[in-house]
């Protein structure tokens, strides 16, 4: 259940990887409960489908020094059994009512989402509206619930180098952030994990002013006022979540470095992560301008890492980059590079900074702007297109506290930003000393001496 | 006054680096007060003067998140108005009791020391008993103190380069303890401190059953016992301080480095950080046996680095090593080498490795064993014979919870340490995994592509 999160941290997955720039498709209305609940409607008209998903503005930057993971534990032990009359468990009624169910713990938040046929909307709102109130816990539960997280953490992040690899990355690109720690939590620190402190998260967070409801389907906007009234609105909590601690990176100094050697992989691989700001802290047309230059940089075959990293030296058999837009307090511009099996890394990434330095030497050309744009227009037409991914880039934006004006206005914020705004966040976030490096092969074939 | 702090981070000072293996001379009488007040007495009556010391429990790693640098923050605010009534400032007595006076704040602990002539003995403790139960601070003197520390960083740290990469090795190093944040503070977080958040550490930790005093010189355990029972005896606060956090670094799993290029600095510099137990959480003879195992390293001009790496390949000027096993839950081995100012950093660095791997494959030799057993004594009773600094060996120990008998076993246990316990050491903990290489180097004369 932290399959975005996992996502998140990596910047492969560019499914999971939300389009920042959405054109909606569908009309939008957000609307707010008396008790500080926000919705956010999207209709979509054209299958007898809805998309129900609670957000809730806790992550795991909320988790507390030295409970790393505690977030995604109660991500978890919301499936349990979720008030005392309780006779099925929620996955029981999620599977009584059809439901495509899941859930993600990310470092800003947590989210719950439910597929059901339209007539059951009713239901799985008045589902989440019991276990937005009524969370019951026991001890054992908890202690089982650790185990399981544990052994997803294992089957998950730790039979996969690369993961560990991004993990460490992660670590020391983040010199003070939370971000800088697994959303699943460090191993040591998951079985430690405790269940006052869950409930206490539970208590403080998982409150109506402190979520966002996204229903995207086949609704309209008066249905669901009407079942939200009789649903989330009969929670009668009227207390505020906890300030969110937020803390700041320092001003970044160096060039950092990761190096592992993993008999698991078959082939190096080349990550690279430059800390900038996300669309949610970025001022101006920053986080716009770093999709244009991250699409410049590795979207496809003729991206200017692709046609000289992989075609023209044949340093790398792939290449790609992503701009992590998504955060709350910062943001990150990926470039990854495998290579094949007897590949060089050094010359690799010789190959990749010889790339960068002549980008900022030489700027970007009118026409690559254009293409990027229309890059990202596509794919925000693609995400839009999908109801879940729609529902998901609100839900995901709002809990991080950005707006339905704020996404409704990005195609026309994308279409302003200009040449020299690519090229001035390109001088701005693709200093060495911003970044970190993170290569990953496998070990030499002869032990060194 | 932070500058034990200082050279905790940067592993450099040897003078202030503490000898961890001490023969005490003298006699040592620890005694405890009513209120939990720690008291030692340590006697040298080779001249007239006195070193009293109070170390307090607190330091950069009870610095809230966001808040790095409160305890040394509130550490400089111990010098201002201490109570209501008071017509001198701290300083300002000491200075009529002839005092030097200073205090430090480091990761673990925070502590203030005077030296004083014998008869002055009592006034101090009068002074530093008022100033542990009636600290004032009103909000005008934190907005001065802290442009004191933004500016104490400014030309302490941020002035000197191979400082500034000391603490982004500390950053990097540690990936979850809160020793990776420097305990002057981040910058942009100095000038974020709250004096509520001053008071409320004060109030927490500012308490005799947090504190321990240490006073060494020419006094008898009976003058002290009747001086502190006049004095700290008096203080009426039974409350014990909040649970401090521990939280452990996840096992270590890749190298990492830290790379900065600096017009300030004349000479390549290269260190090397590997990750280890402390004195205080060791087991068995680990650290007894890293202190060999650095000794053996890089001590002096017949030490292995020194001889492979300066004498040798002549490619570095200066090589040392360092073993920082002071710290409550984790320390490091440190090496350092500093470069000709033509010098090729890849080349030192390959020495450096070259000698580790060799010391891993073949092990040490008897004789160096008993040359690094024979240094350290020797260093111990160089150290013992520093009253202040003798002093700070015991007070910066029970900071972190060790006890006056671990200090008397000391030099027993180093005795007892064999070849076996120091390559095993080596084997454990000179693993590149476990280490953070950093380099400072002057800009390249031609600016590269």
């Amino acid at each position: 259940m932290l399959a975005a999160a996992a996502a998140l941290m990596l910047g492969l997955g560019a499914g999971a990887a939300m389009a920042e720039a959405e054109a909606p498709v569908g009309k939008v209305t957000p609307f707010t409960l008396g008790n500080g609940l926000q919705i956010v409607v999207i209709e979509d008209h054209r299958v007898p489908v809805v998309t129900h998903m609670v957000w809730y503005k806790i992550g795991s930057i909320d988790d507390p020094q030295g409970a790393s993971g505690l977030a995604h534990l109660l991500e978890h032990l919301m499936f349990k059994s979720f008030d005392a009359e309780a006779k099925e468990s929620f996955a029981q009624i999620m599977s009584r009512l059809g439901a495509v169910d899941n859930a993600t713990t990310g470092p800003d938040s947590t989210n719950y989402f439910q597929r059901v046929a339209k007539e059951r909307l009713a239901d799985v709102m008045a589902v989440e509206t019991r276990r937005m109130s009524g969370l019951t816990l026991k001890e054992d539960q908890v202690l089982v619930e650790r185990q399981v997280v544990r052994e997803e953490r294992r089957s998950v992040f730790e039979s996969d180098p690369v993961k560990m690899l991004a993990e460490q990355m992660m670590a020391t690109l983040y010199e003070n952030h939370s971000y800088g720690r697994p959303p699943i939590g460090w191993a040591h620190e998951i079985s430690q994990l405790k269940l006052d402190d869950a409930l206490t998260a539970y208590r403080n967070f998982y409150i109506p002013a402190n979520a966002v409801v996204i229903i995207a389907g086949d609704v309209t906007p008066p249905e669901v006022r009407l079942l939200a009234a009789q649903t989330y609105g009969t929670i009668n909590v009227d207390r505020q979540p906890p300030p969110r601690l937020v803390t700041a990176e320092p001003e970044p100094i160096a060039a950092r470095r990761v190096e592992m050697t993993d008999g698991r992989v078959p082939q190096p691989t080349l990550f690279r992560y430059y800390l900038t700001p996300s669309y949610r802290s970025a001022t101006g047309l920053q986080a716009e301008s770093l999709d244009i230059l991250t699409a410049i940089l590795g979207d496809g075959e003729t991206s200017r890492l692709h046609r000289a990293v992989v075609t023209g030296a044949k340093a790398a058999v792939g290449v790609s980059a992503h701009y992590f837009g998504e955060g709350r307090d910062s943001g990150r511009l990926a470039l990854f590079a495998i290579l094949p099996g007897d590949g060089d890394l050094g010359a690799a990434e010789r190959e990749v900074d010889r790339v960068i330095a002549d980008l900022l030497k030489t700027g970007i050309t009118e026409d690559e702007l254009a293409r990027a744009k229309a890059g990202i227009e596509a794919r925000t037409i693609i995400e839009s297109d999908n109801q879940k991914r729609l529902a998901a880039l609100y839900g995901s934006a709002l809990a991080v506290g950005r707006t339905v004006d704020d996404l409704i206005d990005a195609p026309n914020r994308l279409a302003r930003v200009t040449k020299a705004d690519v090229e001035a966040a390109a001088a701005a976030f693709l200093a060495r000393q911003r970044s970190v490096t993170g290569v990953v092969a496998p070990p030499p074939q002869e032990a060194k001496p």
